[in-house]
């Protein structure tokens, strides 16, 4: 069990900054982090995205600036509990601490807890298809974890960004078909690549279905394998007639829709709550349950901007506060936050 | 006549941050500024000093914090109006925009005005002493504009800090007696000058006087001179024994006690103050008068904490609320901050 003054969940670039801001005010933290990385958005969504609207960088990428984040925080040795998503948050018995408990069975005991989950934990977004989550695992993937798997085999990739330009273009030189399905007639991915796939559909290396969508997916006993009924995009669910619906069968489909976040389990923690984000006092950053605040993109309050400058003043905002409550005695210095 | 849509007032990081933030919503903006340069406390107060609390930054000085958001700003082309006190704000006659005045007779004209200045502008702090206002500019200084004046002449130098002991060590050389009075009996200044002022005051060049106060600054008309009478410091006004009382002959006293700030004229302009700062809405950061916003150290509500980056965040709030006011179209365009 890890005992510390403030548990943060999250390690967002708001999360880490909240390290940082208890830091300066003498606490010390534990980040549960439900990803094996942290940076949240920052690493997840844009690493290398410029980041302009910061003050003191002309341009930083979201990638550098997590690097720095983590460097600022160093010298308070937070303790960090990655790949684990917090699940459950309690008081404990005589009602002094907080116990969070992390999906491995990890428990970290404190006195405050800053939420900053952002819009909640990622996972990729699932296909919205009749029996797809019965396949799940079996012969529908969500990622890549060895591509050998894929060897001589037929695979159909659903999607239109890059890793199903990236994918379409590896796998086509392993895999005995290769078919891509988009609901839309363009792919939004690097142009260089999206010519070398269109390259190899010129060669027949490469199917491609737009616009269409997966309307259903069964393994077929008879052929031994995995059929996907595809229908025009805009006519799902009509019937229509047979160029309106195509029937592919396949080993495999590898599905790359993006990423998707989810409140999960925070939302059975007595939060108030409005669309999936938390409600706080905007002066404190403190939630409904007294000891508890949240920060960042998963904030809420009046003229809320989910901005990171927006959530790094939060989590000064919420690290004074606490500091106040938890520590009377360091309540008037301020001034440790640039002493 | 300056149009615009947002007059900034106070060119401190703030100030210049909120023009960053107007431009990022498309807003243009006129800064006015008291000083001549911009900067506010950063430039002032603390140029060498390493900024350790801003994200994505080990450590920034001061001033190349201020050199990088005047980087930051130049893409917006402001309008700036320095050295000049901004001494009045008015609505103009339709009601529609505000009418700022400047201590040169400027005229700004605004949509809406984001008040950004600190504790107020900055002037040196003036010596307490009978009838020293009575001699200011006379034969007491607070600043030195032309050294050559004190060639050959007897000086006294008020003060403890850097720029005592900077100015005695270099007028001991020129004027023909220097004689430094401080209330304390240690300076608090860089060590190495301390030594070398030391040094002069061994070889008779410079005398000390500690710790000793200025009580009285008159014209002597027998002496053709001024006469500054000296008490130990602590027992001011007691009259004293001969021990406790010193009188100087002098032709020019300067005295170097630090920079003090005032609002100033800013108290009239109608908006609710307290303890010498604005009361806003830290929603919208919004004054009492519907128009006007105030962000930085001049700003108050709740919990306020006068940080850099606290500034800095009120100053994006402020931009998108006038945002919201006179660009109604722009409202969801919270993203064009970091488009
Ligand atoms: C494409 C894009 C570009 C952007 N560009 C800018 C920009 O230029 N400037 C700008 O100011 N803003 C930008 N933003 C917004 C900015 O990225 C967000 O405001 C910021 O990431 C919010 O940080 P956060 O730490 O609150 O949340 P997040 O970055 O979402 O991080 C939340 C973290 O919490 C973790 N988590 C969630 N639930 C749990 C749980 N139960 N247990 C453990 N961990 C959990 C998540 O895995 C994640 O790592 C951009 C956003 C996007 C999508
Ligand atoms: C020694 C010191 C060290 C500090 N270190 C840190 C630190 O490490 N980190 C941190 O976060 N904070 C630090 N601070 C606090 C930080 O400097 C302030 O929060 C910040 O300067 C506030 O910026 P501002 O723009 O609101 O006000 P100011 O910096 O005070 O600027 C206000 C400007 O407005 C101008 N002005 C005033 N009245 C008028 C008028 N009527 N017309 C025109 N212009 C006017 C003034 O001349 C001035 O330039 C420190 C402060 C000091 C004194």
């Amino acid at each position: 069990m890890e005992l510390v003054d403030v548990a943060v969940i999250g390690a967002g670039p708001v999360g880490l900054f909240s390290v940082f801001s208890c830091g300066m005010m003498g606490l010390k933290c534990c980040v549960i982090e439900s990803m094996d990385e942290v940076g949240g958005q920052c690493s997840e969504l844009y690493p290398e995205k410029p980041i302009c609207n910061l003050p003191g960088h002309q341009s930083i990428l979201a990638k550098d600036l997590i690097v720095s984040v983590k460097g600022q925080i160093a010298q308070f040795s937070p303790i960090f509990v990655t790949g684990q998503r917090a699940v459950s948050l309690e008081r404990d018995e005589a009602g002094e601490r907080f116990i969070i408990t992390a999906s491995n069975g990890a428990i970290v005991s404190a006195m405050s807890v800053i939420i900053a989950v952002g819009a909640g934990a990622f996972s990729p977004r699932k296909l919205p298809a009749e029996g797809a989550c019965k396949l799940e695992g079996k012969s529908l993937f969500y990622s890549i974890k060895d591509k050998k798997k894929f060897n001589g085999k037929r695979i159909v990739v659903i999607g239109g960004g890059d890793p199903v330009v990236d994918w379409s273009i590896a796998l086509s030189h392993i895999a005995s078909r290769v078919s891509v399905v988009h609901r839309r007639d363009t792919f939004r991915a690097y142009q260089g690549n999206i010519a070398r796939m269109n390259d190899l559909v010129g060669r027949g290396k490469i199917s491609v279905y737009t616009p269409f969508s997966v309307k259903e997916m069964f393994y077929d006993d008879e052929a031994l394998s995995t059929k996907i009924i595809l229908s025009r995009a805009g006519i799902v669910g009509e019937g229509g007639s047979s160029c309106n619906t195509i029937a592919i069968e396949t080993d495999y489909a590898l599905a790359f829709l993006g990423s998707e976040s989810d409140m999960g389990e925070i939302k059975n923690w007595g939060l108030s709550m409005q669309r999936n984000k938390i409600e706080v006092s905007q002066a404190t950053c403190e939630t409904n349950v007294s000891g508890v605040y949240a920060v960042g993109d998963c904030a809420l309050y009046d003229n809320k901007l989910t901005l990171l400058m927006t959530g790094f003043c939060e989590s000064i905002q919420a690290a004074y506060s606490i500091s106040k409550k938890i520590r009377p005695d360091t309540s008037s210095k301020k001034a440790c936050f640039f002493s």
